[in-house]
């Protein structure tokens, strides 16, 4: 099947209309008509070759959701009509431990929704800026949420698990109190999830400006982080700090608000590494500094399925798909609240 | 009472003989005939004003062990004569979560063995480079090692405990992997804790030369840390490792060795930042970088119970007083097996 998409023949040319082919559907396979799909700043960074190892042509996109258009004849869980999403991740080993445990995202054989090696056409796979993608069910979610909710779920798919898998990991929920550092695509949705949670949130930013947003999004504190008397206000009180901020910027001046055996967890890589961490900082109150990546599908389906429930969705701003060469423009400005969404049903006009 | 000390009346300047004061004993104190007192890499930092606050004259010393020669009325733990040990505390607030959980090493106001603010003259703590010392009876370990132990048992008071805590926290035990990098007076315990606890332990070391001493100290497997094929043998395999290596070093090439949800524990901290950490070692497979500061009362004396029941005592070499200054010299180049233990009756003599 032929469909239409929209991405870049490498990485110094701007992304176009593209037509794109997917496999047959298979035994195991959904194939799913894509209403919308997010805009993650991994497609930039994958798309514009700013990372090794983009494979040309990149067709990025991996905050899927549509309706389910064919299901193979061993599919059970998914029919015909049924509202689906899927995220970043479409295939892995399905053997090793991390597999065995529902976290395919540590799979060592991990294969992306984008720019990782497949059988079928081309040899590496193709995102979600396209009409219609296939993958094998055990990759597919469920989606709760209303239609009408539905383009505002979309990021929930990459934005909405990579900070809720840490959120519950390191145990955010009543009686903790927690921190969300920077409030962008990935902070709003931490800022909310930990809100449901039930966690005391406070919210970290760099502009006074945002302070009212951070509240509305569920912040119960805003702390300016330039502001080095509010910072220490806070310090040794924090059981968990999501740090979702990809910039290099000081580590220590967060961990220092982190209490005995407390964690903070970077969700974003900067393209140069943070200042060094004092060591001190780690030591003085046997604080972690680790690291966490997107989410397993187990766990995706429960942050779905939680999210549908509290309704809970990301503030979006919807585009066509010829708005995304502006959009990443603008996306590096930081000038969008708080996640780009493409209305795929923009692909079919071109 | 006044007793016999060897200390430094300024950072730049040779330690030496002085008489100092300790307090009279009061109602829950316990003084202790100081037997041997172990020589650690802190002494040296603190002693030559090499880290912040040091305060004049400084008498170093935190592996102490004795017999106790006089306890005040309040006492029942202790009695004349019994041996005993004092650590890195000699108070703490006793009030706060860390001192109620035992963890009077993560107490905002502990009170080291030496350096830190007292009453008792000269304002400031005077640590175990002398002949007696007064100690409240909470901050005081029983030891039971048999007598002519008792040199080697010193550093258990400081190297013991410090790999001690974090090997238990992290839960080093059977079924699990567990790496020591370096092999100094820190990490020599570390294997033998590491070994006598259960766990599958593997050396890093940077000096071939070192092998045959980590296995006699209890490795199962000992890798030469710059042999790059030799490391990556070890990738994403193991539950923990304990880095003892105070001098910058490459972190990301021990991270990288860690499974999911692995954890890097720093106790030692370098004058000069390690290179920054990548983030991707962190973020890829969950991993925590991690530091741990000493350990509390209680995990003190489990550890001395556990090392008396085990025949565990460090490997030492047995120094005089007035080889002080000369032991510094040969511990920063590394020439000790693997921790200098002074003879306090050589005090007497000066």
């Amino acid at each position: 099947m032929t469909v239409h998409a929209y991405g870049a023949h490498a990485g110094d040319q701007p992304l176009q209309p593209m037509a794109i082919t997917r496999r047959a559907v298979g035994p195991e396979d959904v194939q799913i008509n894509i209403a919308f799909c997010g805009v993650c700043h991994s497609d930039l960074h994958q798309v514009r070759a700013e990372w090794s190892g983009t494979v040309f042509p990149c067709v990025p996109g991996h905050e899927i959701v549509g309706r389910v258009s064919a299901v193979g004849e061993k599919v059970s869980a998914f029919k015909v009509g049924d509202l689906a999403g899927v995220g970043c991740i479409v295939d892995s080993c399905r053997t090793c431990e991390e597999c065995g445990s529902g976290l395919e995202n540590y799979c060592d054989n991990m294969i992306g929704t984008y720019n990782s090696p497949t059988p079928d056409a081309p040899g590496h796979t193709l995102g979600g800026y396209s009409e219609q993608i296939v993958v094998n069910q055990r990759y597919v979610l469920r989606v709760g949420h209303r239609e009408d909710q539905l383009a505002a779920v979309a990021p929930l798919l990459c934005a909405g698990i990579t900070t809720w898998s840490p959120l519950k990991h390191w145990q955010a929920g009543p009686g903790k109190k927690v921190g969300v550092v920077g409030i962008g695509g990935l902070g709003h949705m931490g800022l909310k999830l930990a809100h449901a949670l039930g966690a005391h949130v406070v919210a970290f930013t760099t502009s006074e400006s945002k302070r009212q947003d951070a509240l509305a999004l569920g912040a119960d504190e805003v702390v300016v982080s330039k502001n080095a008397e509010a910072m220490a206000a806070h310090r040794k009180s924090f059981d968990f700090i999501l740090n979702t901020v990809a910039a290099p910027h000081n580590l220590d001046a967060f961990l220092a608000l982190l209490k005995r055996d407390g964690a903070m967890t970077l969700v974003g890589a900067p393209s140069t590494p943070h200042p060094s961490p004092n060591v001190f900082s780690l030591i003085m109150k046997r604080r972690n500094l680790a690291g966490s990546l997107i989410g397993g599908i187990p766990e995706t389906q429960e942050m779905l399925d939680f999210c549908a429930k509290h309704d809970i969705v990301a503030d979006i701003e919807l585009i066509r798909a010829d708005e995304i060469n502006h959009a990443y423009e603008r996306m590096l400005q930081g000038d969008v609240k708080y996640r780009f969404v493409i209305d795929n049903a923009s692909l079919k006009s071109q």
